[in-house]
C-alpha cells in the first residue's frame, strides 16, 4: 500500500478540528451551540456586492485574467491611495483569498528548509502554508501581559540565522488583537533592512482599529521597496469571508514576478467572487463607520463581561474582533470540549477555540482561549454568561 | 536586498507567456487575434448553474465548509454513480479548481525530492505544481506517431526508484487529445499494484469521449481503494472555467485526510461557485449531447483542414479539444511569434500554443504546436487558414 507524504502526515489540522464533533454530538442532542470559535463575522454583506453579482449578464462564466482583472486592480490601487499607500496596479496580484496570498509569497520567497520568523500566538494556518511549502516557522513568543505587544528586538536577533528568509506579523493580530503602534513597525523596518529580510504583512484587519488607534501599513514606510510584501483580504473587510478573494501587494519586482508564475500555475481567482469584490470597492463609509462601532460596542461589551470572571487574564483588544483570555485552568483544550459536551444554560452552550493551536511552541497557550466577538451582542452576552458559569463548574470539578 | 527563493526563479511561467506581448501588439494594431491557444472554451454555461447563483439570496456571503457542503457533495456522489464510480460523499473534497485538488494531491502524497511519473507531453501546470511542492516531474515521452497512447510499461519500469511515489496521467489528455484505452488502464493499475504506487488520473475532459471511445476511470477498476486518486473539475464539463470549482477523489482515507488538512488551512472553497456548480450537476443530457456534437464535428474540420498542409503530423484526437500537430519547422516558439508579428489575412491572425512548454524533456516538442478546437467553426476554418498560409509563408521565408 503507498503511503501519503510525511508533509501530509504532519500538516496541522484545524485548532478546532478535535471539537467539531463534539459541536455536532451537542447539536443533536438539541443543545444551541453558540460559535465563538471562528472569524466568520454576522454583519452583512454590501449589499452593492452581492448585487453586481446578481446583475451580471455572463453567457460564458469564463477564466478571469491570472492576476486579476485590469479593472480591478485599478480600483484596489486607489482603495489604497486612500489608505496612504501608493502602489500601482502592477504591485497587486489578485488571489483566491488571503490564504493563497499568504501560501504564494511563502513559495516566492522561501526555499525547502528556509526559515520565517513570526511572533506567538499567530493565525494557526501560517503553521499549515509552511508545512506545505516545506518552510520551518521560528515562534517568538509576546505575551498576554502586554496584550501581546512587539516582542523586544533583540529577542528576533537571537533567532536570525543564514537560513531565516523573512518576518511575518499579521496586523491587527488575529488571534491576539493587538495593532501594532508606528515604533514597533519602525523597529521592524530597521531590523528588516538591517538584515536584508524580507517584511510580511497580513493587514486583512486594516480596517478594524479602535479607540484612537491609527493602521500603519509596511507599505507606507519609506524605502521599504525590496522588503515589503503586504497579504490583504475581502473576507473581513466586508464581511464576505465566502468570496474567496485577496491580493498580494509589494513593490518588489522579482517577488511579483515569482508570485505571478505561482498564480499562473492555477490560472485564474474566481470570476463571480471578482465581480462582487470589485463592486464591494464602492461601499459607501457609513458602512465601515456603523460595523466599526458595532465591533467597538461587542469589544467593550465582551471585555467588561469577562472582566468580572475569577481568575481570568485578558489580552484587551486594539483591533481586529479576537480576543484572547487566560483562564485558571490546566488544559483549555479539555474545557472547551468539557462546555460541549457537558454544559448548557436554557439549551444553549459555547463553543470556543483553545489557544493551544495558535502557538508553535508546545506548551504555550494551553491555558488560553480565543474568542471571536463576531455575534450580535445578546449572543455574546448569553455566551460569555455560559462560559463563566461553565468555568465555575468546571474549576469546581477541579479542573 | 533580499533575494526570492530558487523555488520563485525556477516557476515555470506559462507556455504562452512570452507570446501575450506580441499578441497585445497585434491587437493594438488593429489585428484581429484568433486565439486556439487557450482552452478556454466558448460553449455557453448551462443557464440552470447562472441562474442559481442569480437567485440565490445571501445576506452574508459566508464560508463554507472546508470539503465543500455536504449537498453537493452528495450530489457529486450522485453524478459519479451514472459513471459507474461508486464513491461517498466523505470520498470527495470539493477544491478550488482542479488546479488546486492536483496541488494538494501533490502534497499529500509527495514529499520534498520526491518523483512522480508523467507520460509527455502534459499540461504544463503539472510542472508549476510540482515545483511549488519541492517534487520532482520524471517524464515519459509518448510519441505524436501513435497520436500519444501510452508509453510501454517497461519504459515507465525503467525509471521507477525509490522515490518514485505516483504516475500522473491525465484522461482524456490535455495537450494530446487522447482517451487511453481500457486495456492501458489495466496496464496502468497492475503497474501501481506491483510497485506500490498511487495513480493520480486528472479526468477533467471524461464527457468529452468522442467516435465509439469510452472513457474509463482510475475509480472504476477493483481493488484499487489504496493507489487510485481522481482529480476533476466543473471547468470544462459546464464550460464555466472561471467558477474555480473542482475536487479529489479517493477511497484511501489516509489521502483524504492529509488533503482535508491542507483544505482546513485555505479555509473553504469559493461559495457563490460552489452554488453555480450544485445547480450545473441538473444540466440537462441535451446540453451534453450537443456540446459533444459540436466539438466532434469542430474536431473534424480542423483535422480535415490540417491534414491538407504540407508537411504537417497531426495526433488525431479522440478525447478532450485538443490537438497537437507536428510542423516542418525547427522552432514553434519563433514561428508563433512571427505569426503575431508579421502575418495577417483580412485583419486577422492567429495565436497558437508551441508545444515545447508542454514536455519536460528539453527540446522535445520544439516544431509541434497545440491547438485548442474551442471556438466555433466558421473561426476555425479562417484560423486554420491562417495558420497554413502563414506557415507557407514563414518556410518559404527559410525558417
Amino acid at each position: 500500500m503507498p503511503t501519503i507524504s510525511s508533509k501530509g502526515l504532519h500538516m496541522p489540522a484545524s485548532p478546532i478540528r478535535k471539537l467539531v464533533p463534539y459541536a455536532e454530538a451537542a447539536k443533536k442532542k438539541g443543545i444551541k451551540v453558540i460559535h465563538l470559535n471562528i472569524g466568520q463575522p454576522d454583519i452583512k454583506t454590501p449589499k452593492i456586492a452581492l448585487d453586481a453579482v446578481k446583475n451580471s449578464n455572463l453567457d460564458v462564466l469564463a477564466y478571469s485574467r491570472t492576476e486579476g482583472s485590469e479593472e480591478y486592480r485599478e480600483k484596489i490601487s486607489g482603495y489604497y491611495a486612500q489608505h496612504g499607500i501608493k502602489v500601482t496596479p502592477n504591485q497587486i496580484i489578485v488571489t483566491t483569498g488571503g490564504s493563497e496570498a499568504l501560501s504564494f509569497t511563502m513559495g516566492a520567497i522561501l526555499d525547502h528548509d528556509d526559515e520565517i520568523i513570526i511572533p506567538e500566538p499567530f493565525y494557526a494556518n501560517y503553521n499549515g502554508f509552511a508545512e506545505a511549502n516545506g518552510v520551518k516557522v521560528v515562534p517568538i513568543a509576546s505575551s498576554i501581559e502586554s496584550n501581546f505587544s512587539l516582542p523586544p528586538i533583540p529577542e528576533f536577533e537571537k533567532k536570525i540565522t543564514s537560513r531565516t528568509k523573512a518576518i511575518l506579523i499579521c496586523n491587527p493580530g488575529n488571534p491576539t488583537g493587538y495593532l501594532y503602534t508606528h515604533d514597533e513597525i519602525l523597529q521592524l523596518v530597521e531590523l528588516v533592512k538591517k538584515h536584508d529580510l524580507f517584511l510580511v504583512a497580513d493587514e486583512v484587519y486594516r480596517e478594524f482599529a479602535y479607540d484612537d488607534n491609527r493602521h500603519f501599513s509596511v507599505l507606507q514606510e519609506p524605502d521599504m521597496e525590496p522588503y515589503a510584501i503586504m497579504v490583504d483580504s475581502v473576507s473581513k473587510r466586508y464581511s464576505m469571508c465566502g468570496a474567496r478573494i485577496g491580493c498580494v501587494v509589494s513593490r518588489n519586482d522579482m517577488v511579483m514576478d515569482a508570485v505571478l508564475k505561482f498564480a499562473q500555475a492555477r490560472l485564474s481567482p474566481p470570476t463571480l467572487a471578482q465581480i462582487a469584490s470589485e463592486a464591494a470597492l464602492d461601499t459607501p463609509q457609513a458602512y465601515f463607520d456603523e460595523v466599526k462601532q458595532e465591533y467597538v460596542s461587542r469589544r467593550d461589551l465582551l471585555v467588561s463581561e469577562l472582566g468580572k470572571i475569577e481568575g481570568i487574564k485578558i489580552a484587551r483588544p486594539s483591533g481586529a474582533f479576537y480576543c484572547v483570555a487566560e483562564l485558571p485552568i490546566v488544559d483549555a483544550d479539555h474545557f472547551a470540549q468539557w462546555l460541549l459536551e457537558h454544559f448548557e444554560i436554557d439549551g444553549e452552550t459555547v463553543m470556543v477555540a483553545p489557544a493551544g493551536g495558535f502557538y508553535a511552541t508546545p506548551g504555550l497557550g494551553k491555558n488560553q482561549i480565543r474568542i471571536a466577538y463576531v455575534l450580535e451582542k445578546g449572543a455574546l452576552q448569553r455566551a460569555v454568561h455560559i462560559l463563566a458559569e461553565g468555568l465555575k463548574h468546571y474549576v469546581a470539578l477541579g479542573d
